[in-house]
C-alpha cells in the first residue's frame, strides 16, 4: 500500500525565496489527505501533479493564515470542477464560519457538501477511522488552539506463507490463520498452526504532523515511534527565547523531540523568512537526530511497506 | 511622472497553466495601487519585484474569490513586516466582515489601521482624490455587485518654455502662466503672454479597469477615451451564450467596447481555464480593435508621459 508525503509548502508566516506557506499532500492507499492548506496550495498541487480532486479529507491544524488561507480557493475550484462528493474538513472552531461567510458574499451554493468536524484542542481524539487507517488529533502548544495529527495504518493481518499452505484449506480457515488463530480439529488438537503457516504482519506505518508548536515534551506519547515525524523548526539555534515567545521551535528542539519520541525519521520545515539558506537547519538537527530531512517543496517522502 | 501597470494574475476562476487569479499593480507617480488581489498576489509581487510594502490603497472589484482571496495573506504579511501606516481598502460591502472575522480567529491585532471604503455598486462615484490623481468607481454587470475603476491623472499645468522665459520673471508670475493666465502690466496691457511663454500641458493619462462584466454599453461613458482599458475577455467568440449566462464577455465583445469607447489601447485578460493557448484571443480582438494587448503575468504596460 502506498504511504507517501508530498511537500507543497515549507515556509512560515510570510512566503519567501520561492517557498510557500505550509501544506502537505499525504497519500495512504486510496486516501488523499490534504494537511494544512496555506495560500497557493491549489497551485502547488497543480504544479506537482497531485490528484487534488481526489481529496476527501482536509486537516487544518490551526487558524493562522499561513495554514489555511489556500482552502477557500480550493473549495471554489472543486465547485467549479463540478464536484458532488462530500468534502470533510477537520479544523478548529471558527473555520466553518469563515467559509460560510465567504460563500455567502460570493453568492455561491456549492454543488457538494462540506462536512465540518471541529477539533478538540484540549485532548487527543480519534477523528477518522476506516478499515485501513486511523487519524488522531492531539494538542500542540501554540498561541492559538492548534492540533497535531497522527495518520496510522491499522494493524495488518499476518501474511500467508503460500509455499506451505495445504491445497484444500478453506477461506474461513485462512482468515483465522491471518488473524493469528490456530485452526483446530473437532477433538481440539491443532489442524493448522498459524505460527507455521503464516509470516508476521507487515509493519503498520504512521506519520505524525506537528505544525506549529513550542518545545513541549507532552506531545511525545502522541508521536512516539512514528515512522516519520514532521516537527516545525522555524528558527536556527540561538533564537530559543524568540521561539519560546512566538510558540515555535528551533532545529535542536525539533530534533530532541524526535530523539525522545524514538521516531524513524524527522522532517523539519516551517522555516522563518529570515533564512534564505537552509543547510544549517539540517546540520543542527542531524547533530542531535541524524535521520533528519528538510521539507523541500515538490519532494516526496515514501514510507516503505 | 510614472504611469505603469504590472500584470500579476491573468486567469479567471481557477488558476491554470501557470496563470494566476486576477491582480494588477498600478504605479502612478508615487502611488502604488493594488487592483484586485487573487490568491498568490503577494507571491507574484515578490516574484516580479513590486514594492508591495508601498501600497497604501487596494481596490477590490467584487467578492468572487478569484479577485480577493490573496488579500488576507497580504494583510498578515504587512503586519508581520511591521507596517504602521494606514491601509485603505475599497471594496464591496462584506469584505470588512470577512477580514475582521479572520483577524479574530487568528487572534491578530494589526499594528496598522485598515480604513475600509464601501463601494457603491449602483452608481459611479469619486472614491479617491489627491492633488495628482482621481479614482472613480462605476457599476459593472456581473452576477454579484461589482465595480470597475478609472484611475486618472488630474489636468496638468502648461509647461514653461524655458528658451523664451525672461530672466527676471517671478515665481508667482510663472505660476500664473502655467495656469494659463496672462501676466498684466499695471495699465492692463499684457506683460507676459502665456500662449507665447508656455507649451500646452502634457496629456492627463487614465487607466480604466473592468474586471468581470457581461457586455454592457452603459459602461462606455465611464471608460470613454481612456489611454488604456482593461476589459475582461473570459471566452473566445462562439461562446456568447455562455458568457451571457455567466456575466462575462468574449474577445469581440471586449474589443467592441474598446472601439465604441474610443480608448487608446485595450488590454484583455481573465482567460477561462479551458484555454491553454491565448493567440486566438489576440487574433479575435485585433480584428475589431487593432491596438489590443494580452494580459501577461510579469509584463508591464507603460503609458508614456
Amino acid at each position: 500500500m502506498t504511504f507517501q508525503l508530498k511537500i507543497l509548502g515549507s515556509n512560515s508566516a510570510t512566503p519567501a525565496y520561492g517557498r510557500h506557506h505550509t501544506s502537505q499532500f499525504l497519500t495512504i492507499g486510496n486516501h488523499n489527505f490534504l494537511v494544512d492548506c496555506g495560500e497557493s496550495s491549489q497551485i502547488q498541487m497543480q504544479k506537482f501533479r497531485c490528484r487534488s480532486t481526489k481529496i476527501n479529507h482536509v486537516f487544518i491544524s490551526h487558524l493562522h493564515g499561513d495554514h489555511y488561507l489556500g482552502l477557500m480557493g480550493f473549495i471554489f475550484t472543486l465547485h467549479l470542477l463540478g464536484r458532488t462528493r462530500d468534502l470533510h474538513i477537520f479544523a478548529q472552531r471558527g473555520l466553518d464560519e469563515i467559509i460560510t461567510l465567504q460563500l455567502k458574499h460570493s453568492d455561491t451554493r456549492l454543488k457538494y457538501r462540506i462536512i465540518f468536524h471541529t477539533l478538540n484542542p484540549e485532548s487527543p481524539e480519534l477523528i477518522f477511522e476506516d478499515h485501513l487507517v486511523t487519524v488522531h488529533s492531539f494538542p500542540l502548544t501554540h498561541r492559538i488552539p492548534c492540533c497535531g495529527f497522527r495518520f496510522s495504518e491499522k494493524p495488518k493481518p499476518r501474511r500467508i506463507n503460500k509455499d506451505l499452505l495445504p491445497e484444500n484449506i478453506g477461506v474461513i480457515e485462512i482468515q483465522a490463520l491471518k488473524a493469528g488463530e490456530d485452526v483446530l480439529n473437532p477433538d481440539g488438537t491443532i489442524k493448522y498452526s498459524f505460527t507455521q503457516l503464516t509470516l508476521p504482519p507487515r509493519k503498520s506505518r504512521s506519520y505524525a504532523y506537528c505544525s506549529d508548536t513550542a518545545y513541549d515534551e507532552s506531545i511525545i506519547p502522541h508521536i512516539s515511534g512514528a515512522d516519520l515525524l514532521y516537527h516545525e523548526a522555524t528558527f536556527l539555534n540561538g533564537r530559543e527565547e524568540w521561539a519560546h515567545q512566538t510558540f515555535h521551535s528551533t532545529t535542536s528542539q525539533a530534533a530532541t523531540i524526535a530523539k525522545k519520541a524514538n521516531v524513524g525519521q524527522l522532517l523539519i520545515g516551517h522555516y522563518s523568512a529570515r533564512y534564505r539558506e537552509l543547510t544549517e537547519f539540517l546540520n543542527e538537527a542531524t547533530d542531535i537526530f541524524p535521520r533528519t530531512l528538510l521539507a523541500t517543496e515538490g519532494e516526496t517522502i515514501e514510507l516503505p511497506d
